[in-house]
């Protein structure tokens, strides 16, 4: 872990929601000093209640967290940098739009006490209440400097995020948008797509869903409203993929028109490329995992059971699915461990009567 | 569970690849005489001392289960019921194109004594090596008869499917393929469009990946060459639902680049609806299940004890997802369970002391 740099105190954090709540509550946990202010006063209540706040609004911050929704980044910012704020921030899911927004309405001079963020972390709850002090704790918190940032404001913000339990990325607001409109916002455009002609299905189709077509739609479950927002807000980076999968999209309906399998085949060999590329933990290089499945009967303590056994082989486990069945007692267990441990877990296992397949 | 009815033997697999083995194997767990055939000797002798077979595959056998790729499924069941078996079924992941290759080489009579059939179970490796006894515990099993199907045949497939611990689905070959091509085919294809955005990703874009991004992509891994294969065999329903999402990603295309949020906003509900038709667990109607977040030390032993408290609670777990973190030692665990029971389980974790966020 990363020793955290002193954090300039106290911190205001504007709009009180998962978010800036979460923020709050890490803050608290490093005894910084914190405001929050939101447009609806109840939130700040609930804020403070939690334990998210310990001092008023006109505190007069060192640091301000913008954590509004996207249509309104660009003017907050502005407002807060307006107001002299030393340093000002936000949580912002892209970054460019309200960079410029805000650029649109205070000087140049002004605008270098604001540094972008985006902390990759969520929940499909929302509001103070779906709040927590560990949201952040090890995920990747990207840090978007423009040209003109204050390199003190750069570390001051960079403390906070290392404050709040999470690792600093530090990226161009531009290249910041296209990468998460290749890794966040056009997958979940894809799996809305998928997900789409699952909504319009005949009841029968139903019967013949896996875990697959689970995880390639279960972020399409997010709020449109939010996603609305982003997907606009980031339209430049997401067109331009778009255009990209409309191109392949072409060409695959083409290929299976025609039974041609070639563009399928060159298709499916880049996405299985694209796969091996995803990051393994800890950030580090991918690493081989393999796969144990387990059978594991269906009520609780089982579970339990089957970890505890886990633990028991000195076998680390990297992931776990659970896949239900229908009209059986039973699941099947998918245990996720490296390679080079899969056969000892299995021995493991095995001789513990538990049934298992790799 | 379902009562199985008896299961005529001895049972010829052919093809002792992952699901003709994994067959035998489930087969011989209820003392049926199974024969295996591969046309590689070596498979053979693979899955017999595995314990997929006990008799020869001269033994005249009352059912043949054809485990062969795809594209040979249409002239080895025709071969099988050119020699009089009494039963044939399959196990390819496409129904109408099969039925029509063996219709076109031989008579009315001799189809009356084919009826189709799909495990749906399969794991990312292949051959006899990777077969297990349980593969098909509590997994659905579509069974495909045609018009003229014999129904004592239908029920012998029925009995065998259920000894092999499967759950029999009955469709039509058409419904069957339609069905596939919507949550299976598709999905399989946009998640390795999604995927190859990534293959082709600067290096930096990889630093903003989540749990989201990896659930889109994971089975865009499978392998090409049988993809290739289902693809084409099932490419009519394939075409029609591709069309559909090319007018639907014409239609975002527009509206993203226009930033014109209405059908954006359509699109991303009809998302929202279709996560909420998937069938919930044991084929009973989606319930409402939350998710709670633990924070778990990245050792061995530690989700043991998580799940070990977790038991203790009496709350039972749906499904379980580890996002480990970039560059700390430190993972996030999502527990799913059901929403009336999410407080209660999160009361018992903190009292235990856990660090926990819903």
């Amino acid at each position: 872990m990363s020793a955290a740099g002193p954090v300039p105190g106290p911190v205001l954090v504007v709009g009180a929601g998962l978010l800036g709540t979460s923020i709050g509550l890490a803050l608290r946990r490093r005894d910084v000093d914190v405001a929050v202010s939101d447009v609806r006063p109840e939130n700040v209540r609930i804020a403070t209640a939690l334990g998210a706040a310990n001092v008023s609004a006109d505190c007069g911050p060192a640091v301000v967290v913008v954590a509004v929704p996207p249509d309104h980044l660009g003017a907050v910012i502005a407002e807060h940098l307006h107001r002299g704020s030393p340093v000002v921030t936000d949580v912002g899911s892209v970054k460019s739009a309200p960079l410029a927004a805000a650029a649109a309405l205070v000087g140049d001079d002004a605008l270098r006490r604001y540094v972008g963020g985006h902390p990759l972390a969520g929940s499909e709850r929302s509001g103070p209440f779906a709040a927590s002090a560990a949201l952040f704790d090890g995920r990747p918190w990207a840090l978007t400097p423009h040209e003109r940032s204050d390199p003190d404001a750069v570390a001051a913000v960079a403390a906070l995020v290392r404050a709040c339990g999470a690792t600093p990325v530090t990226l161009d607001p531009v290249e910041h948008d296209e990468a998460v409109a290749r890794t966040s916002h056009l997958p979940h455009l894809l799996a809305a797509l998928v997900s789409g002609r699952i909504a319009e299905a005949p009841p029968s189709h139903l019967a013949l869903t896996g875990q697959g077509l689970r995880d390639v739609t279960r972020i399409a479950a997010g709020d449109p409203a939010l996603w609305q927002q982003i997907v606009t807000a980031n339209a430049p980076a997401v067109a331009a993929l778009l255009r990209e999968v409309r191109v392949d999209l072409d060409r695959l309906l083409e290929a299976v028109q025609a039974a041609d399998r070639g563009p399928i085949g060159g298709l499916l060999d880049r996405g299985v490329a694209g796969t091996a590329r995803l990051p393994g933990k800890h950030g580090g290089p991918t690493r081989a995992d393999t796969a144990l499945y387990v059978a594991v009967p269906d009520h609780p303590g089982e579970l339990a059971r089957l970890l505890a056994d886990t633990g028991e082989s000195g076998v680390n486990v990297e992931d776990l699915h659970i896949d239900h069945d229908p009209d059986r007692p039973v699941g099947l267990v998918e245990l996720t461990v490296a390679e080079d441990r899969v056969e000892h877990l299995q021995a493991s296992l095995e001789g513990r009567g538990w049934t298992t397949h790799r």
